[in-house]
């Protein structure tokens, strides 16, 4: 079952990288200038400064409620804030796990960078996942944990075997305004850098929606 | 609202000082030696990991179920491994949110290491928490972060209000065998290194209820 998702344009925060502004002013910006989804992350962060990030950008994104926001890995704190959704990598809980925590109106995104990753998510039962996170499409500094770069080819393979299950694909990994248009076969692009250590992330933004258009 | 719960010797694991044992083969021959109740800390873990850690050592406590079963700050591991309870530190979610998410029956331990924090506690709803940590009794190279040594009178003050009202207040922080019996007027104490660390852990958790009866 997916839900109505707009991953055009997904924002993952990172906080070092918005400072010295706050994550929730770079949110606000980024929002304005195209960005359709957004996901809090911050690995470092004690679960009550995670929940207080999240709060205060819960608080930005009031006025525009069809951008969902995700948490990164913790579900506790998304259920405590009420969060729309959480995102979980490979070595955060299983989606099936998180699905049960959150019940079935969240959303809930796994990221996957293999066809083996994918047919993990492919096994479980519909409606377990609604989102795959696919890359890293390039290598990339903010994620050096990340696998080996699928390049748009690997991209494209991956996206179209989620999209044919019914699951919204989106690309994650290194993608800048100068590279978004070479990323094709996606529901949208993932964004981290490009618009978090911008110095104008509202007009980052507008420029990644319309490299993503040409 | 306290729960049945002793608390006499609280072993918190420590995966690093464990090895090369794993913690579960630990765990087992602590409570063996006498722990009465256990939490799983690993604050570098994953989410996965620390799960899968919470159920391996959940296996080992399966033949003695009143060893109740603590997840450090995690509650979305505590509740997908349906823990006994959580403790949280003052960084970690703040109890009544735990609360919430945990449900009436589980076990609540917070981190105090001041009067202040502990009437933040007190000012709770009653039922919210169920057990204090109080410490650092002594410093304790496991917790560097830990705030200023209490010494035992300052751990006997503190226990001393929250026993008052109903909780079960345990002393954590640098206690040891040799220091153990100087430890007065708590519920139970919490050990971390002299159990994990030590060659016999059976044996050590022994000597640490032989010292405390004295």
């Amino acid at each position: 079952m997916t839900r109505r998702l707009d991953a055009t344009l997904y924002l993952v925060t990172d906080t070092l990288l918005c400072a010295p502004r706050s994550v929730p002013a770079v949110v606000a910006a980024a929002v304005a200038g195209g960005v359709t989804a957004v996901q809090v992350r911050d690995k470092t962060a004690s679960r009550r400064d995670l929940l207080a990030l999240t709060r205060a950008v819960q608080a930005v994104l009031a006025p525009t409620p069809h951008v969902p926001l995700f948490v990164n890995d913790a579900v506790d704190v998304a259920l405590v804030a009420g969060a729309d959704g959480v995102h979980v990598g490979q070595d955060d809980l299983p989606a099936e796990e998180v699905r049960a925590l959150l019940g079935p109106d969240a959303l809930v995104g796994v990221s996957t960078g293999s066809d083996a990753e994918l047919d993990a998510v492919l096994a479980l039962p519909g409606g377990t996942v609604d989102l795959v996170g696919i890359g890293p499409v390039w290598s990339t500094p903010t994620k050096p944990d990340a696998g080996e770069s699928l390049e748009p080819a690997g991209v494209r393979a991956l996206a179209a075997r989620a999209r044919a299950a019914g699951l919204v694909a989106v690309a994650i990994g290194g993608i800048h305004s100068s590279n978004a248009s070479l990323v094709t076969g996606v529901d949208g692009i993932c964004v981290v850098s490009d618009v978090c250590a911008a110095a104008d992330p509202a007009e980052a933004a507008r420029l990644l929606r319309e490299e993503m258009g040409r």
